[in-house]
């Protein structure tokens, strides 16, 4: 094989982040959030997804698209470590490595085989922005991925952080309900960057068509404005 | 991101498969073949590996280097299966996809920092042969990875059957003894092709440097020379 191998996009997911800021930092944390894995045309086969529906958890590999850097460095800062503190790039799941691949455990809600899109996957839990390119969907195997003795280094120590949020009853009725559940998911996981902590500060979240504006103050986040785009 | 990206190859794994006859079915089924994972000159650099000790488990995201079939086809036969029955490729992990990329979850043994070779990583339970291209290395993150409530479709009906080996000491010893508790590892997981039962056959498993010789019979495999390569 030789040193560098070209990778094709089979599919391509869809779902309400158009941009990177309130995209969970890690899949499964968000099990509210749905998305749709659209086959490119010449991978749109009913036939190559036989036998899935009986798995509850795909993997998708998928390529970290927004990232701009060239290069790579050998260490990066770990937004669960507050951003001041340099671990080796293959010690996290940052972007920032010599090959801008992720790895991100779904649930498989359903296969949707009658889509116009051709056959698709539907899925919740993604850690993605709309349109990521995927690289290969394979089954989430328990007796083989499954280690409950696994031990996770720093990401052990440190338990995410749960917001309360407060997001009135008046606003939250301006949105679908199944995104509403899916904002209170993704709000809770605190979309901050670690390093921000300016209780006046307004944010924006984009999502699926919406702009959610909150402020975050004493373990609460408020939202106190929801706009459609 | 356009419609082909290209990878590279960082590491490569060192192992005592030269062949793919005898290489476990999954990771993690064989923890007692070692490996190694040794990077490429260009990713030598210890500072990439900062905290990687902390983690008791990695992916190994990899290339199917000995798959020659350069189509892919929509089903295939999983050995679980007994080889006879179809399945969707994205319902298998079988090599022949339209990536041709391996996901691998194996047990970091230690860090080998001062190596020859550069700094390298000791894994066991890994699923490849020697020389395999490594394209990523991440950490296992128990919180987002582990998934106990996972279902396995077809595979969850079929445990793995294990033999029974019998290894006489006399040419037992002729191994060194780590050599020794892998093979009876990857022997007690029949690395006969599913569609094969002839207890009179003969088969020869290269490890190591050795050529071992068995047949079975009877859910029991029975060694009956080892030979030094």
């Amino acid at each position: 094989m030789p040193d560098t191998v070209p990778m094709n996009v089979i599919a391509r997911l869809r779902c309400d982040f158009t941009e990177k800021f309130g995209v969970p930092r890690q899949a499964g944390l968000a099990e509210h959030v749905y998305s749709r894995v659209v086959f490119e045309p010449e991978y749109r086969n009913a036939d190559a997804l036989r036998g899935i529906d009986g798995f509850s958890h795909l993997w998708l590999i998928w390529g970290f698209d927004r990232v701009r850097q060239k290069t790579w460095s050998p260490t990066v800062r770990p937004p669960r470590l507050g951003g001041n503190e340099r671990m080796g790039v293959f010690a996290t799941r940052s972007p920032f490595r010599p090959n801008p691949v992720g790895l991100s455990c779904v649930r498989l809600v359903r296969v949707e085989r009658d889509d116009p899109d051709g056959p698709c996957l539907l899925v919740s839990g993604a850690d993605m922005t709309d349109g990521t390119p995927i690289f290969d969907i394979k089954p989430y195997l328990p007796y083989a991925d499954c280690r409950p003795d696994a031990s996770g280094g720093y990401t052990d120590l440190l338990p995410e952080k749960r917001l309360a949020v407060d997001f009135p009853d008046v606003l939250a009725e301006k949105l679908p309900g199944e995104k509403r559940a899916a904002l209170l998911d993704i709000l809770s996981h605190d979309p901050r960057p670690s390093y921000q902590s300016d209780p006046n500060r307004e944010y924006g979240l984009s999502y699926g068509g919406y702009d959610v504006r909150f402020r975050v103050s004493g373990g609460t986040l408020r939202v106190f404005e929801v706009l459609a785009i």
